[in-house]
């Protein structure tokens, strides 16, 4: 692997960009980004150059996708007649049934493999970038079958994320998408609606304890980071928030009868569960 | 105010006899609680002495109740006969109408006046009382009608309000139990709800990020700070929840639409809405 082609340089990408340099690689890093971006990277020595998409995919042993899923899917689509075959294009996009649904219809000359980073920072943008964003945090790759793991361009891959740092897990991409709408898109809708009732409610919103505040911290993410999401795996999402209402129902039944104990305890054990396994200490 | 006595010393109760104290309190602070209770607060000077009810409420000039809400209840029923004309007779429960429904019916022979302190810690018990645990708090009493604030020893309990530091807000205790059907007991059974999903979904559970950290967090909550809260504000609490249920299905059907963006906006206003107020500056 000696050149990288990084489309998106933002804090994933960047991030990417600066883990492989600090886990030893030699080679180039191309970004493919807004000028202004391509401009804040080179200057801070994140990637080498700034190229457009075509000499990227050109060039690049290894084209690493992490814009927003959208673009994802456009630069899916526009890529195949540049790469090199025996390339491995990777995105680091949220939901993965769609991307790898398109990947295999639109990118037939290379590899590609579905990947999502359990990784993030409060920041954003080319500027929060660090090599170290990776270290230790759970990486789900989502291939179209096992075999594939063993294809070099895949292998090599896999061999730069154990460098980084990353805990490599693997997932059916449908799979995938079903936990994180338990895992991620339920809890921020959740939290959503829990503040839009708050607004709803016409209560005095001058009493109230930390509790709230823990339950509506996720209500405060910008749209613009959920919009793709919430697009490209709204069946899951909407599956997952009516098992989510039954249990709101089955809570409402429960208020003030012995049922009530047993619910918080199974509650309690989930969340302690949660904590307990070994992601936990990796994403906290 | 010569004398005061705490039922249940406590958090709330062995706090607010050493905020009393740092305030500049010279009379007498009895205490009825457990033995061993009893035995841990005099040895850390909360209080000068351990008494039974009715020794402590046949003196007290104040008769500060900060026990779980069905003892505060039952204290109530059995304190009439003792408590002198002149005392008030003040409670720190959660919930406010059934405490003050309660007072009126069973407590005619002196001043009665229901409160909430807004304040708390993550540890229980008369060893982590602090004299600043009301410090900036904001403390809602719940008066029968404006009037009744006016009332000697009412003033007089407002007075040493101040002077601990607490903010005080006053409500209606129907006011208020409807506040924190929302602002507090809906946020937990949300809490509890979504670690009941997430047990019920059969979904891989490695794979997941801080979000749901936050919005089960207080799934962990003991069921038995809530079984007296829920029980005691559950056609508020009933109430709510349709509320909750009502937005989360609005957003069900927003999902993949344009209406979402908006829904997110609305969510996001609350939510920094409720922490730019001052409450949370008091209470965080």
């Amino acid at each position: 692997m000696e050149t990288v082609a990084i489309f998106g340089v933002g804090l994933i990408g960047g991030s990417f960009a600066l883990a492989l340099r600090h886990a030893g690689f030699k080679g180039v890093i191309l970004g493919v980004s807004s000028p202004r971006t391509i401009e804040q990277a080179v200057a801070l020595r994140v990637i080498d150059a700034g190229v457009d998409e075509e000499t990227a995919a050109r060039q690049a042993d290894l084209i690493y996708l992490a814009q927003p899923i959208h673009e994802i899917l456009n630069s899916i689509a526009r890529l195949n007649p540049w790469v090199k075959p025996e390339a491995l294009v990777t995105d680091a996009g949220s939901t993965k049934t769609a991307v790898t649904q398109h990947a295999s219809r639109y990118l037939r000359r290379c590899e590609f493999l579905g990947g999502h980073p359990l990784a993030g920072k409060e920041t954003a943008g080319v500027s929060s970038a660090e090599p170290q964003l990776f270290q230790g945090r759970k990486y789900v790759v989502t291939p179209f079958h096992s075999e594939q793991l063993a294809v070099t361009a895949v292998r090599n891959f896999l061999i730069w994320l154990d460098k980084i740092g990353a805990v490599r897990v693997v997932l059916d991409p449908a799979e995938h998408d079903r936990a994180v709408a338990y895992t991620s898109h339920v809890p921020q809708l959740a939290a959503t609606a829990l503040a839009l009732a708050l607004k709803n409610s016409g209560a005095n919103l001058d009493v109230f304890g930390p509790g709230v505040l823990d339950m509506t911290r996720l209500a405060m993410s910008p749209f613009s980071v959920w919009k793709d999401i919430l697009e490209t795996n709204s069946s899951e999402i909407r599956s997952a928030l009516s098992i989510y209402i039954a249990a709101l129902q089955r809570l409402t039944d429960a208020v003030g009868s012995e049922d009530m104990r047993n619910q918080f305890e199974q509650g309690a054990d989930l969340a302690r569960q949660l904590r307990g396994s070994k992601l936990f200490r990796g994403v906290e």
